[in-house]
């Protein structure tokens, strides 16, 4: 690898993301010809931009959202650089991407996922991001698709990789005040900037391009599933734990919420109907509460599961 | 007075708290006779009790929770008397009740009222607590007859304490994430301690024996009117945004969820349904509108509005 490819750089990892938009957004209205998402370009302080793509009651999904940013700060902030404190003030350009679609048919699991890079200078930059899944009605051979797909993205990149993303993906996504995790997990990274910028955007891309084929083959699978009022009942109130976690738990959500951003950007990630119910527990050995017994708490799936096995649902 | 009933009581207020409790719960059955509120009695350390009542489901009440809990500490936590730092590791009690009603028919504003008590010797304990009104097609003498109860709760006590109880309610049900008030207010006071305890009781008897004569009558009124898709849609929209307030802002809610209260307990305030839509506005001079353009503000209620003016929904 020669140094220019080493050098870290804002524009090559936003063009990058703003691409990986455009494909995520095709292939969902691959998928859902109804999918028509909204694109707007909105210009942000300091030469930024954001184009928030947001699709509403769509015939498979009901709500999905892919969002593609790039800010331009003048001065960072004290609270952005707690660990880096003597980078305070200075400028600094940062990209993302992120993913949610929440599927109508309670038989397809909600899907997010995000990447972002952080730049200040050479020396101070780092990437971010992951995917994860969140199913109401789980079947073996999704999670385990799912998490064998996520193990492929980190592979080329190290053998302890996986395991470490995917426990980092576990503490995460979790609610501590139902001590419940959000779903099933997947891979999940902070701060990285390990073995300088090409390798890790290599590392992100990887994880980029294994988005599509971590969901889809589940998603298409699953929205031609009959379901029922029951099924329907059921994931509206688990999307209710959904809300929890963006509204009180995640750190982008309320880092979002209460520094002024675009609040419906912030928030598209939101289920699009979410129910709450008083002191309600599944019945013994339903379907129901098999995502509680057998899917809702960190397992190693790749060696516990086998397809087929332990399915909800069925 | 005499110096007996100058004497701070937790008996005295946790007893008027739950007869307070019994109470609203027979009130709104008299209203929806199909408001069958759950009855549990929970031991909490140390010898306190907490009484959840909920209701799910009801004919005219979806979700309703009056809630009665008195609580015993070991040890006063730092964080609970940051301004009275040499209380830490003290002995204290508190008592609480609140009610939430969330009615099914979109014309019947959700209720919350919310008085507490909390001590730990003669020298040191307050009082707060008050109530506040969330219409989602609000109608002007319903506006003006909660806020005149509730400044006629507030009247024998002093001349100025509605207005700075009302802005106090202002300033507290506030989404700052969106610039906007949670409903039309009415009142809140907290670390309230003034004039002595039996006096400081007083004003907090006079509020909660006028929590029903502000709410019923306008609950009644609602209940009767006949709606359609387009109100119980705006309805769960505008929902959203009390599940935004109750897990991202508010203190109480967020405080439950933080130091392992019992959650279900915690979070019976929540809507029984909500939805999200991406970037919803209101057509102008549509009823949803008038929400927007009239209601979600502070205003001067008692001086501004006059029955029958700018009603939404008619």
């Amino acid at each position: 690898m020669n140094s220019q490819d080493n050098q870290p750089s804002i524009a090559r990892v936003r063009d990058y993301f703003h691409d990986l938009q455009t494909r995520l957004c095709d292939a969902i209205t691959a998928v859902d010809a109804s999918a028509d998402f909204s694109s707007q370009e909105i210009a942000t302080p300091g030469g930024g931009m954001a184009m928030p793509r947001v699709l509403d009651d769509g015939k498979e999904i009901e709500r999905g959202a892919v969002q593609f940013s790039h800010s331009i700060g003048d001065s960072l902030p004290a609270a952005a650089s707690e660990r880096n404190s003597h980078l305070a003030g200075r400028r600094y350009e940062a990209t993302a991407i992120s993913m949610i679609m929440h599927p109508r048919n309670p038989y397809a699991p909600t899907c997010h996922a995000n990447l972002r890079f952080f730049l200040v200078d050479a020396e101070h930059w780092h990437f971010g991001g992951g995917f994860d899944l969140t199913p109401y009605y789980p079947f073996a051979e999704d999670v385990l698709h799912w998490h064998r797909t996520a193990a492929q993205a980190c592979r080329p990149f190290g053998e302890d990789l996986y395991a470490r993303f995917k426990q980092w993906c576990d503490e995460y996504f979790y609610l501590p005040h139902r001590d419940e995790p959000r779903g099933v997990g997947g891979i999940f990274l902070d701060d990285w900037n390990q073995d300088g910028f090409a390798q890790s955007l290599a590392l992100i891309t990887s994880i980029g391009e294994q988005i599509l084929p971590a969901y889809l083959p589940i998603l298409q699978k699953r929205i031609t599933m009959p379901y029922g009022e029951r099924e329907r009942e059921f994931q509206l109130y688990r999307r209710g734990r959904y809300a929890e976690f963006n509204l009180a738990i995640d750190r982008g959500t309320r880092y979002g919420m209460q520094s002024g951003h675009r609040i419906e950007s912030v928030l598209a990630s939101m289920p699009p109907m979410a129910t709450w119910k008083y002191d309600w527990q599944p019945e013994a050995g339903s379907p129901e509460a098999v995502l509680y017994d057998d899917y809702l708490k960190p397992r190693d799936w790749l060696t516990e599961l086998s397809p087929g096995q332990g399915d909800a649902g069925l």
